[in-house]
């Protein structure tokens, strides 16, 4: 089973983001073990995200991938121990964007944070999908 | 004010969904008013969409923006009426987008059309408070 780590910068306030995360916590049972990271700031970011070797830092400057570039790279060439790090409001330091393995921009659009929390987690779920050719993804 | 239509296919089932939009209408109270019209299928969506004079289908092959550029052309060139197609699980019939004024594609990841509406509502949102230069948007 993947075991992922997601760090990411303040705690989840809105009822709705709770309950689409409970959602898809339930939907990812058995598929893939995603742990949250909340942190204060960004020397917690640095310090909770130096010790990851496979590093994904959500940054509008990385690069665009479709769901299945996402699927096919968590699956052949991530391996089934990495970590997601989202930034807040300033987006992530300039030190974890410069270590991390791969930086990501989910679209040129620019989510809250708590958006890019559902979208990750939705992504990581269809990933799996995808991977299993099931018809969540057509 | 703006208005909105927001033409979809197939209700909003999910409850943490609802309570999104719900947050979503609260803030967007004397801004913006969008009406969201459910349609069953292709055929109600090309009834629905064809008199719209100005008519935005959410399309993965069209173009992408960044939320400053969605912000401008609302306010500098959509105006102030509009239409916001969004296709079910198939993608929106070719006739919509053969008639759309603009084919805008949220992002190259494929989001459910649930997650799409959550999408064009905070960036409908976001463009508002770009062009007021307010602080939800830096």
């Amino acid at each position: 089973m993947i075991k992922v780590k997601a760090i990411t910068v303040g705690r989840c306030k809105e009822t709705w983001l709770a309950e689409a995360m409970a959602e898809y916590k339930k939907r990812l049972t058995g598929k893939m073990d995603i742990e949250w990271i909340f942190v204060e700031n960004d020397g917690e970011m640095i310090a909770k995200t130096e010790k990851e070797s496979l590093l994904i830092a959500l940054d509008l400057g990385g690069k665009m991938l479709s769901s299945e570039e996402l699927s096919h790279k968590l699956f052949t060439e991530w391996g089934s121990r990495l970590a997601f790090a989202i930034g807040g409001a300033e987006g992530l330091p300039a030190e974890v964007i410069r270590r991390a393995t791969f930086r990501w921009s989910l679209s040129p659009l620019t989510f809250t944070h708590q958006i890019a929390r559902l979208l990750l987690t939705e992504q990581l779920y269809r990933a799996i999908e995808i991977e299993k050719g099931s018809s969540y993804h057509k």
